[in-house]
């Protein structure tokens, strides 16, 4: 198959209007990574070098991102919008050039597997000249089927053309379509548009094909990979089967996930074996987690690098730049932001700790606070190894504690602290008797 | 319709012992609105100008609870408890001043909908002297079962008085019944109590208006509107009934929900176009969201107002009185109560903020307490457009930060800062070398 | 049947490669328990009187778990595993005691719940030989079927040794046999291993029982009570019917769960009628809870006590020996371990009390940390009764704070505060007039 060079056109060109959203409808997210860029990726997984992109008028972003997605992705307008043949002839220049392999995506379609286009690929290496993803269902009202016959693919038949007979049939197009390349213009080129919309419909396809005395096959995919996307409760659809089948997967691999269904992964998060999650964590992207972790419930974790052996929450959030070290703890109402937490360092309590290094080993107490913003630029706080840092306290950067230094709780530290020394930043206490009592007895009397 | 008047008979007597609470059944929350109330919602929804709520002895917390959901509705008290038609006969004296449509309804079956309440007076207008609603189900065993013939409703048969073809029937009797006003007395009067339980049953109406030569209707109303309400266990069903439905209206409105499962409204949340919200977000009573907001994972949203563009969370807490204007960011671990943060003002990171203005464009450092209450009476901080406020630093109100100013990092504030002042309250810093490490070789030879 | 003594045998020498963990499969937790624990337990429960406990070589820590879940449990060795009669074997001198009843348990099927083998024993003392714990499915394929005739059961038949008939029978063998101990060892060792695998298969023991003359039995048990645990998914779905049981029987008993899917008990959660939970609560092991408490979204809460009366969360994180006694409130951002938090007292706000006692009515103010460890040791904090502690001061323990007495906000206190004193511990604020204005202009020509 790597043999056969293969272009994917991916159609973008909907409007999306039944998103009722500001946002292209291809660029919301699931796991959160743009439907598009989970297509594209699928694409260049399924062997495609070269990504022809259909978009509408209008649609800067979705070309802005669709070439930050795919480098070398070109863009194609379809304008007016006569249907998923047009759009596809859209890329005529493209197909033009001669690809063994025509994939034809779609961006709402996101969680197509590359398994399924691969073997789509292999039917065209047989000589068949068009592949159709289906899917089996029980409910398949509404859904163009899959005629075969012989094992073959004859034609896709809308529901209303279907003969009771048809009807029955509960195998049903997907729209995604892969065709080979020798056949692709002559074949797109004879779809017409004499129906009641006056479209170009794709699916003609293979019944053109087998007219022109070509073959057209039938491939297999799972229905939920097949889920189209139209709205913002089926992108939450997609999104959950997207996130139950990485659930899994995780399970699958060694991870212990207390209760899967509370626990979200992005598109790339890495986690090991070993490692042990308990209800309600979500992983924002560019997450690694080790082996060997703990993250407790109610953690947020987003760009950040766990340690082995490290223990995360309940209730921390570490923010992109966050690097554990191994066996790190931070704990709970904890934020790390950009920091490098080494080896066996602890934060475990209302801490916020952001553009820093703590030491190994070093204790960062409870409340503990960098103050690395002025409201203009972010200064950096550089804590020793085996530092002890004090509850409360408040290290203003730029600022250093050596190591071993130990910063008195609730101090102020503005200046460097030398290795090995104390620092006090605090005032001393005094206790006036009886003070309290009359205190409390005024503002009792003051009560609204 | 509008023209004919309605009166709803809302039936609350029942005891509910199974729901093993000291809180009487119609006053659990759902959406954290009680069941009693989403009725007389309902109801006035459908029309109704008059309630009758019939109640048991010793219920004055639902008498009261009646009386605040709907001004003016009149209690009826039902004692004994001697079956559905004897606690509508309750309210005779209601009945008897002459509404057109008398509907029936139950507080414990609260997610009925005004639609269908609708439809079935629509039928009384119609010329039908009663409509019943009904639900369809594949299990139908135990319900009563609506007979129809000729396109009308002949009788309710229960369970065990059906044949075996009428048990075959799928279409239920959901207890909500509308009756013209003109036939509601003479048809109750006439429903007799000889049945095993000697109790007088509602659902006789049916046959003996048919027995009158009068006639009835029946209309379909989807099952899980129908729900009852009898245990906690019941009770959290209808609940995640609720949310389902509102959290589906939320995002075919343009509301992008990550994980719906995750997110839960209250009876009146508003939220609009284009928010987005993150798994694990909990809103209470009184919220409204603008569109372009960002609400991130883990935040627990009260009586809040989020105007655009603000980013609120993860594990962000906004309390009643919490007003947000455009492009304000409440960050982690932060508590606002009763504050209004003005345009593109930020609270990031550990902050309580409460009884305060935080003006357009400050910033209010990670640990940063306003101490708005000393033990018996609340008073008010006062935060000036682009005053920085360093963090941890506690404002002891009522105290005045001017426009501009800056409070130094680690400060105790309790008098007020004059416009673009430098604020200082901290001690100076003291480092005594080698100190450190003396004190933790003395700490470690205690270690126990 | 109590007069009839029981011998347990749990099978716990499997690999559990398909774990994909370092852990053992049978020490994997459920609702906080390993999954041997809960059979133990169960076992114990439905009276058997001694624990055999079968483990394969090199399993020290499963060893050292089963005599930590039951005293005077006794371990024996398979080695090398032959199937499972050849393990149950393994304890042939436990058997050949001379117990009554001899319970075969798996400890990989650890939701099994007692009253199936309490029937189970029942049968045994009717006079049958052998009773096993049968499901019944829509889809039986791939489990042995139950062969009865006459009531009583005359075979296991494995799924490739069914006839057609057979294939139809939806009454699965779970594995769990109860065998009377007067027969167990004869009809043991009967139990041969001329089969594809070369194994002893404990399921040929009722086709020998028959052929002996002797009579088994089938009990039904629910199949989601027999589920296997192989994988980390078997294991999250054992811990999903475990969590939706115990939800379903706390909501029967009074217990109001808002939304119940998001509260995770563990095996030893107690909550009283009349306690009231909102979304996403995680309660570890040894937790008590107390009628007319309310217990906030987003609440973790680990080895705590919680008091009639008290409100806890959103954000609160109770860690073991949180003692709250009646009327307590801890609100969001707060931590709370090793500490009596007396009755009527409030810690609302992003506080850290640890090792300390705080007296009755005291008050806590936002961001107040107890600084309970030096880097060695632990030390206690004293607040007395009525106590008012200012906003954002540090306790440095030990330290103690007398009844009555009032800590000023920002205090860093290092020495004990009599009652009905006035503590100060904080510096002099300084404004520097326009100061932070030029301060402001400095940073911004700097901003980067």
């Amino acid at each position: 198959m790597s043999s056969r060079s293969c272009l994917s056109i991916v159609l973008a060109a909907g409007e999306g209007t039944r998103m009722k959203s500001s946002t292209p409808k291809v660029l919301h997210r699931i796991a959160g990574l743009p439907m598009l860029a989970h297509v594209l990726k699928t694409a260049e997984q399924a062997g495609a070098e070269q990504m022809a992109v259909v978009v509408g008028h209008d649609s800067d972003a979705v070309r802005k991102a669709a070439a930050s997605f795919a480098a070398g992705a070109e863009m194609f307008v379809q304008e007016p919008r006569l249907g998923t043949a047009h759009a596809v002839l859209a890329a005529r220049e493209a197909i033009a050039r001669g690809f063994d392999d025509v994939l034809v995506m779609f961006s709402d379609t996101p969680l197509i597997d590359a398994g399924a286009l691969m073997l789509a690929r292999a039917r065209l290496a047989e000589g068949f000249a068009v592949a159709v993803l289906g899917f089996r269902t029980d409910r398949p009202t509404g859904y163009g089927r899959l005629i075969e016959e012989n094992d073959a693919l004859v034609a896709i038949r809308e529901e209303k053309d279907c003969s009771p007979a048809e009807k029955l049939i509960t195998f049903c197009n997907s729209g995604l379509i892969a065709i080979s390349g020798a056949h692709a213009l002559s074949l797109l080129d004879r779809i017409g548009n004499d129906n009641a919309k006056g479209e170009f419909y794709l699916t003609d396809i293979v019944a053109l094909a087998n007219r022109a005395g070509l073959k057209a096959a039938a491939i297999e995919t799972p229905f939920e990979s097949t889920l189209g996307v139209n709205t913002l409760a089926e992108l939450a659809e997609a999104e959950a089967v997207w996130q139950r089948r990485r659930r899994r997967e995780a399970m699958l691999a060694g991870v212990t996930l207390v209760a899967p269904d509370t626990v979200y992964f992005s598109h790339d998060t890495e986690i090991a074996a070993d490692a042990y999650v308990e209800p309600n964590v979500f992983f924002g992207p560019g997450v690694r987690v080790a082996g060997g972790t703990v993250i407790h419930a109610f953690s947020h974790i987003d760009g950040a690098d766990i340690g082995p052996g490290s223990h995360v929450g309940p209730f921390a959030r570490l923010r992109p730049g966050a690097t554990l070290a191994e066996g790190v703890k931070v704990g709970n109402f904890c934020e790390i932001k950009k920091a490098n937490i080494e080896a066996g360092a602890k934060v475990n309590h209302l801490a916020y700790v952001g553009d820093a290094r703590v030491g190994a080993g070093a204790n960062v107490g409870a409340g503990v606070i960098t103050c690395n913003y002025d409201g203009f630029n972010k200064a950096f706080t550089d804590i020793g190894r085996g530092a002890f840092i004090g509850s409360n306290s408040a290290l203003v950067a730029p600022v250093s504690i050596g190591e071993g230094a130990n910063v008195a709780a609730g101090s102020v530290i503005t200046e460097d602290v030398p290795a090995d020394a104390l620092a006090f930043g605090r005032a001393r206490q005094k206790n006036l008797p009886e003070r309290g009592r009359r205190l409390r007895e005024r503002l009792a009397s003051t009560k609204k």
